[in-house]
């Protein structure tokens, strides 16, 4: 298989997901500000599924950047990563809704660890296709993001369902993390 | 036709196809594990549609892969295959939020049915544009997966009319087949 | 602007449009064919609506495969066909639910209008640029589809307005004609 | 990063917010005109905003086409526009639902100022990368559009809070500016 036609689909999948989120923002009837004040809750989580989209999308190209061709394994690798994303509008409507009460808090945790679990697999792969000598390989090799944030999520499932506020702390610190250290993964790759 | 447009055509249809069935994982108002429990069943068939989509998605990137040029018979047999998928969506919906009753059952198996004698169809297409001696058709020659999967939807359905249970493990055994021959497929054909 | 990009947002939008559609098939909330019954027309109206899209789909195709620039007139005559096939899912649902009843009828009819008008503004433009001695234009010139087409709309609304049964036996012949045409279409443009 | 993705990703997400919007256009459950006419305004505001994201569609083409790299900055440039956009499907809807009254009308300016502001970013990052003295920048140098249009929406702000009629008057004004200016831009940049 071409990667070219695996990274369009997963950028279709991924493109409607970051839109489809949107559609839990419901038109509320009211005219007024008391109309739109239930709605901030659902508006927060949206920026920061919206945030987590655009980084796994981001990290999703510069993996793939590096091959040139897609086995077997790495097409359901990464339909198996684009399922745990698909889940990401109903977990992040359902964590608004509630206004970030334990269980939805949880369980979107626990959806977003799984899909840094599924990324992990389908970078696993395709390391040991490239060989351990490559730049990819090197590129992840100080990759303390790829090891560091699944277990931040864990901690984070644990802690949401003792107590919300810092639970919140960490997702918010996980992206921020994600954040500075693309642009290292990007210049190691990039020259 | 250039067979680029329609395999990006293709993608899309199904990108959208496998976001939107999660829209009918309905967020739910309460906030703990009881909201979450009627969504259940609606969760495992979204799975074993998700798997579905994968398959085809998968299966019709090698068997255009074959091609160079699309007729227009062939692109009203894609345009066919993809109305029967687009159905997915709603008999996913309609057999979860009726936990797998008989008459639903059926219907998601009907619909399956009929996607796939179009992808047959469409195969059949492209064989005889390719020639019987083509790469292809050595790779589909002793393809057991084309001509079982239809039976076992049909007996699938006729099944689910008297009960569920059974219906729905020749619905998980079809996926797993596909899922075991569709390495071997790769394999002639790639080679 | 290069036509490829153009291409693919058409193909976007359009793929979306033949999605979103199905959308109006409402997961029922019975199990049984009572359920279902009230669905039939929405279903008819769905079919309807898919074949219309993919003969404007394949249209579209090969009316661009005929030009290599894209200017600003032609994107915005693009994007206002775009527009009207857009109504599309709307005017659908509302056909449907009614039971074909004359004034969605008549609006059902009057998007389609628009959207061939739209359409042969779009082919105007781009015969315009090729001018009247391209293959574009020769494959054109016979093109009885494109005027009469738009006329059977207009009858079709009128009609509607008074009775919908004939009204609804003007929209399917529309499709059949058109899908009769376009094979002779291509065998023209393509050798 | 190869700026086809980039290009790719963003249509893919333009033309489903573009189809969305339709979704607000909820079927009525009446045949008869009465069940249409509330649906007026919400469709004035798709119109608007139909044009707007074409605009915008138009434009981000004309920008990107100048550059051949994207990098880390402008791909979350890109990102923070597409966000600004994303959330056009319900300030639209919240506007026509609403026929217009001041609240709905100057959020709907403001989240249009947003992305023109976004807009602005992303193309000060590719003007950086390009130099002062490219094709790009001689494009822009005479580019009104881009400063006077964000003002105008600032100014549609404050008068909606006050008056909504004068309001959208502005709101009209700006994409038939835009409208103006654009082949003027094409000309610059083609040539």
């Amino acid at each position: 298989m071409e990667k070219n036609r695996l990274e369009a689909f997963s950028d279709g999948v991924i493109a409607i997901i970051i839109t489809i989120m949107v559609l839990e923002l419901k038109v509320p009837h009211g005219a007024d500000l008391d109309a739109l004040q239930p709605l901030l809750p659902v508006f927060l989580s949206y920026v920061l599924s919206f945030v987590y989209i655009g980084i796994y999308w981001n990290n999703h190209h510069h993996l793939l950047k590096a091959i040139r061709r897609v086995n077997g394994a790495m097409m359901w690798a990464n339909l198996h990563l684009l399922f745990w994303l698909s889940l990401l509008p109903f977990v992040t409507g359902w964590m608004g809704e509630n206004h970030f009460t334990p269980l939805p808090t949880a369980l979107y945790g626990a959806v977003m660890l799984l899909a840094a679990v599924a990324y992990y697999i389908l970078q696993s792969l395709i390391v040991a296709e490239q060989g351990r000598e490559s730049k990819l390989a090197a590129a992840l090799g100080k990759d303390f993001k790829g090891k560091i944030s699944p277990m931040l999520f864990v901690v984070g499932i644990i802690v949401a369902s003792l107590a919300t506020l810092p639970s919140g702390a960490i997702y918010v610190v996980v992206p921020v993390m994600l954040h500075i250290l693309v642009p290292r993964f990007l210049h190691v790759l990039d020259r």
